[in-house]
């Protein structure tokens, strides 16, 4: 393997050294010179097309961690990616040179409980890109075990393959709620992750999509996603809303995406009896109070969601059948060597951008 | 509330009679003046405005039975219907005057496990519109329980409201094959209820559709409801397609509907393991060979499709969104007084005619 | 139908007036002598042979309300209960006189879309015994519609019958959970609610059923009903204690039902990641501080709980198959004259107390 | 880590070669002397305990293949097994030297499509002991991946372990079914596999439990599995008869067994409306008139079952609790070098054999 890899690198296939835009403490991102990485037999290496910045390397890039995870050394962030097979370890069979791919980040054992129950997201020993310590996907290459690839069709481009990464964790709370065609589903919060949730929602046949938000640019890219009705919350009570827009029964599934406790509040309560609530957001205060009587009484279903499972292969064929625009989401496009402004915009001037995309072989 | 009939007769609000489009024996349809039909306190009356042809009622026609239910008097045939309540019983409060309806045809009794179940369809005491003993729907008013029929939005036609009946199978297979949002799903038959099928699955987020058929007309018209790739069985083996499509894996859903012995056996070997088949079509014959090691080997789920359940709403809800233009199914409209020539049509002419609608307050 | 109640009634069968506990006003109860009831044709007239005690019927009993259900006029409480079908309505085929029969105390709609889906306990128009207006048990004879009894075999017992309606609240929770063999559960509270509950895991086959309460005659009576280990938290602090015994994993299951925010809070946290939480208790304060972060990174489910649906038949196959001696929880029993005494039994000593039962016909 | 297998060897803990129960031809076993086997890093060394015969093993013996596996070179037969760890790889940390283990005999590659959604029974690469060209149990050691073992508590024996093994595919009818506690299930054959499923059902809380078999010393076992109802099929119509026992409705479950396709069609016939059908047996012939009609009309679900997945975890903890004496299964006992008796004995005197156990040490 690594005499082919030499080799390609002799013909020029493959150059010697790679960029990789490093952070080496939060609120720093430097872009270095690398060796390309070395496959073990079970890696692809992965010239990397397209990055979405996403809220987690914001976290990591401000405050320097999340939750239990620090970063305590020189990190790479990214882990919404895209990309070309540029070398195969000896043993694999799923991909081939060239195929174009999205990534699944989280490298899961296989072997846990969780994983063998299909909850591989669950599983404890996970390695997740760009979650310390492990590098991520601001670079030039990287090299990913093979089965976490998925080959993408032509139609595709590489930006809708990174977006599938958040799209997944729509079509995990869609699958979670068992979320039926005809439905009608609130959803609270037009971050990017609302918004590919909305695109999720509408996959799954949502037929009334009500989502708010504060501000108008993402509740106008939310009715590009397929929101039917958008809540401006600065403007309109949600509750009295979706229970007027639903002839007063309330929703059959709310998700809240934004990790407010208010949102929070507002989702359980828009629910008709035996709806379905999916946490996807995550507060920064751990306690928040909830009616507990009204989750009894009502028999909701509240399902917390944490990343997604088996949702990559149908996220892909989705996006590929062409009914939703997600491309219409990118606002902002920056080369490798300028990550840190990707990151400074997606966090300074969120309400003229929606996502931003970086391209680390542009 | 027969007084308030009466007032409403004397207003000419309401006629003192009405035409009925009377079987009184297989092959023969007349027109008949019926008095209309006196509500008890939980029913409503409908002013049918349109009624979709459907294979039952064909049966009826030309053989006399279906199974264990026997023609043995007149009998007014037609379930798939819409219209606007005309008046409605003393103690109804689901719907008001005027509102424009879909009727679902089955009334169960919600007393049986069946029904506390939440699967009606299997009431043993279900009354449905057009089964013998039971008066149907190609008449000018018809009674029926309030909580038959559902409100329908503006936008909806009365067509598209009946054709909820069809589509409402469709949805009932896609329930109980859980079907996901970017699966792939193989339909065989396109007849009206294949059509409808596949613009269930469609509803359901089916990334690709493939159809078989004998006649391009309906595989056109498949196209239409949201099928990626058709396939004449008289030009290709579908099989070897359907397994070719999906890149050797096979599809994860088929449903087979048409009642064919062959689509059915091509139906379960086009499944990848651990696929979903729903039986919908009803063959003619009782007995059909299956490969029972295949169904063990690959753990397919096989599930019985007994008409639909809990569907109406969602139906409607779907439907009114206008993803798909099912009305481009409808080939051919008839008055009540030509309810014959709509039925002979529909027998004799298939490769021409895809839907037929009956109108009878035209 | 009026004519052969009169004939029984002169042939002696059955009595021209009987006894009844009513509840003029909270805390009070008195003997009354009553007309029989007079059937509708789908009903059947019950005599009583066993009438559970219930948490609601002491708050009736003590503070003339539960939430918007306010007791206005004098009512008859009482709504756990079994007897033998003494006289049955002109229409009434599902039961025969002489039948013994366990009451399913809530009479549901069967039209509304909850009933439809098979969620009848969320019916907004249920009519559910000794709940304002709706007399209850506390009587010699009561009327019901006949699809609301169920015929018990004879190994069971008018008081396991009775017992059927709290056991039906933990075979809902095991429904709701998906509880599985061989599965670990914990269970908050052992009242009369979670003593059956813990019945309710042993007959899904739960291999580990934990239990907290404060007094060691309720964890002894747990015991019999099949609890595995007994936490008494005046000794031992229960999450830690569950973590232990799980090896550090936690529950796979968690039902609170003892409607307190601290046994709720720990039934959350000693679940298992991916664990699934039944709220089956109401707390008397509407909000309660949960952990929202942790439902999320555990992707807990949580499930409300209100009553149960389609559990009668199951939980009296199960308890005529005499796995379990719920008999053994019955510590106090009353004839109907002494109905106070039963319920200020149940109130005021409860610690020497498990089950109370009032025998109308004694 | 050879070095410290070295050392054990040296030190006695561990013999320098073991013996395995060779088969070099179908119908022949001979005892030979082997070296111990090499752990890979994440490998165990098992001490065999118990080894269960299974028809699969029976099978091969008599025919050498089983569809698309045949014997083409020598082969260790057996997979029931349990046993003791004697050495770990130098990453194993899930098990310790000296840890009582069952062994799940599938090792899955974790990272295909059905891996990952939790079914991993349908994965393509799973390699399963004693399945050609994989060796299996009969020896007295052998290495396996360290997740396949599972711990047992001290008052399992190492046949209950063994076990497990036939009643994992018992539990994953169970599962796939959705049994519920208090449900009718019908069994059909009562060979180990069949014996075992009526533990499972009884550990789901399967309150009518009908059985049928041709020998009375299987039902009489069935019985002391949980089976309420026994049917010889020489002397009655198990359809008949399973209709009368459940009051004319049907059983809610069957399960067929044994791979008799009338026995197939029984189980099939014998359901109620909307009832569940799990084939488990595998028929010798390929393909078998099923009534498609019935399927449709009664809404069946039909569930193929291939293995088992999930199931040892919940499997151990059940039988450990005690419920069901599973070791009364057990009629005949070997030493390894009567392994070829075993199956002999296995074969030709099935009338008075139930479960036959070999024992590698003892």
């Amino acid at each position: 393997m690594e005499e082919i890899l030499a080799i390609a690198v002799k013909c020029g296939v493959l150059p010697e050294t790679m960029l990789a835009a490093v952070m080496p403490e939060p609120g720093h991102i430097v872009l270095e010179e690398q060796p390309l990485p070395v496959l073990a037999a079970d890696e692809v290496l992965v010239k990397v097309m397209a990055v979405g910045v996403c809220g987690s390397d914001l976290h990591y890039y401000e405050h320097g961690r999340i939750g239990r995870f620090v970063v305590e050394k020189p990190i790479i962030l990214g882990h919404e990616c895209a990309g070309i097979i540029a070398a195969v370890g000896d043993s694999v069979t799923r991909v081939q040179l060239g195929d174009r791919v999205a990534v699944e980040p989280g490298v899961t054992c296989g072997r846990c409980t969780f994983c063998k129950q299909g909850r591989y997201n669950l599983c404890p020993d996970v390695q997740f890109l760009a979650t310390p310590p492990m590098d991520g996907a601001f670079v030039q290459y990287m090299k990913i075990r093979e089965d976490m690839v998925f080959a993408i069709p032509d139609q595709l481009s590489f930006e809708e393959a990174a977006l599938n990464e958040p799209f997944s964790v729509g079509i995990h709370a869609a699958k979670r709620c068992g979320l039926q065609a005809g439905s009608t589903v609130a959803i609270m919060g037009m971050g990017p992750v609302g918004l590919m949730a909305v695109a999720a929602a509408k996959a799954y046949g949502a037929s009334m999509i009500i989502v708010t938000d504060l501000e108008d640019l993402r509740l106008e890219a939310a009715k590009r996603m397929g929101a039917t009705h958008t809540i401006n919350i600065r403007e309109e009570e949600p509750l009295a809303r979706i229970k007027e827009l639903t002839g007063g029964i309330g929703a059959d599934v709310a998700w809240e995406t934004a990790g407010n406790p208010k949102a929070l509040q507002a989702a359980m309560y828009c629910l008709r009896r035996g709806g379905k609530l999916a946490i996807v957001g995550l507060p920064a205060q751990d306690e928040i109070a909830l009616n507990v009587p009204f989750i009894a009484d009502n028999e909701l279903d509240i399902f917390g969601i944490f990343r997604y499972a088996n949702t990559y292969p149908s996220g892909i064929e989705f996006m590929a059948s062409g009914e939703i625009d997600t491309l219409s989401l990118i606002t902002d496009r920056y080369p490798l060597a300028q990550t840190q402004e990707a990151l400074e915009r997606a966090i300074y001037n969120k309400s003229g951008s929606l996502k931003v995309i970086v391209y680390p072989n542009a």
